[in-house]
């Protein structure tokens, strides 16, 4: 059940990112055969870093914006299969925190993780000969209860963890399983300074930040982590340096 | 707290559908003063037949698409509220199930009515000097727990059921209330047929309807007690006839 990392292949989706880079740094100690790193824009020097820790890892980077359409980014999938032969973990990480910026919120939090996750299907479904995967969702605990200021934000990571447990229920039928990994308030430029929706409340970010929050390395850890433990369908909560399941409430069952 | 519909103005987003023309029966029969349906496409012997139900409503019909952007909406805002004046309530209804179109589910079911509510918002917001009002989302119970063969769709009302309890819990600031209403499986044009997401269950339809559902008319009547109920933050679940409060888990907190 549990993964080594060892000689695997990952692709990371803003995996140069706030929480992204340094997940990044704990994948590379675990010496993956390729780290493929998809990111909006490129930090060479982090590239380089991540390159330089371990000569074990092929670590490469490709640019890539999450909004495109399905079939751009199966293109750029054809183009990395066509390297790495076979993929082994999905890491989608791609996210924004601005609720002025509702279209470009829902675009990339919600549509790019749904839309890069269909295009990798192509490639992973066993229903088309694909040898399944694991696709990793950084969703957010504010799509269990959200900041209310951000309303937007936090309804669209409601959406991923949502659509996420979805995902792994139908592992029997795609060979694909799923988990997400929601982290709290964490330490990045995300949550330095963002705009609350309508701005209902200015001091969003200061507020947030008047309460305990972990570091980027801390969130790392218990990710990387998670994906060891490799657990289809769990919902894990990594707040406050700890790292935890949830348990979701069944207020429903559609009984099918 | 409760409201009294009597005389009310109530603008109805997709009140001509599945479950919105029964909806809009039940509203008739409150005697509001004016019930002004937004619906992408006209169906005038529905709007006739309100019309004749009782002479004391004045039924208005305007076309609408959720999918504009906002300032279209405000337009046409302006132009309701140039004839009514005022208006108390806002139903948003608007919503499609095919998870073959993932970009229209998330435009219509999410985008759409998170638009909808923030042109609303210029009318109403107290900060702008606005009288407040109600705003009633239909969400549906796969925003609790999927229907894991449509994640697309089941996750957009994730999304609005997340941004909804936001809603709510802005009100002090805003002035606008707000609560969700999750049907259950209803007999209705939307589940008589539909795609799963990459085909993953043909018979996703079939095996729902194989299980017991509501009528429309039912979840009509409950829908109505639950806008005259007018509980700000309540998650309503229309299920089975039934019409129950949903207590949502808390499994974080922002803290602020």
């Amino acid at each position: 059940h549990s993964m080594d990392l060892t000689n695997k292949n990952i692709i990371f989706v803003a995996g140069l990112g706030g929480i992204g880079l340094d997940t990044s740094r704990e994948l590379v100690k675990r010496s993956p055969k390729n780290l493929v790193i998809l990111d909006r824009v490129d930090n060479p020097v982090a590239v380089a870093e991540l390159k330089a820790m371990n000569p074990k890892v092929t670590v490469t980077y490709y640019p890539y914006d999450v909004t495109v359409p399905v079939v751009e980014t199966v293109k750029l999938l054809k183009t990395i299969f066509a390297k790495v032969k076979t993929v082994d973990v999905l890491i989608n990480g791609a996210g924004i925190l601005d609720d002025h910026q509702i279209e470009r919120t829902i675009a990339i939090n919600f549509t790019g993780l749904v839309n890069t996750t269909t295009a990798m299907m192509e490639f992973w479904d066993k229903r088309k000969g694909g040898p399944g995967g694991v696709v990793v969702n950084i969703c957010s605990v504010t799509g269990f209860n959200a900041i209310y200021q951000v309303p937007v934000y936090s309804a669209s990571k409601a959406a991923v963890v949502s659509f996420t447990m979805s995902m792994a229920k139908l592992a029997h039928i795609t060979g694909v399983t799923a988990f997400s990994v929601n982290p709290g308030i964490t330490k990045t430029t995300l949550v330095h300074k963002f705009n609350s929706w309508l701005d209902v409340e200015p001091r969003v970010a200061e507020l947030l930040l008047e309460h305990p929050t972990q570091t980027t390395q801390q969130c790392a850890q218990n990710f990387v982590k998670a994906i060891e433990a490799n657990k289809n369908g769990a919902v894990w909560k990594l707040d406050l340096g700890r790292l935890d399941l949830v348990e979701w409430t069944k207020h429903w069952d559609s009984g099918i």
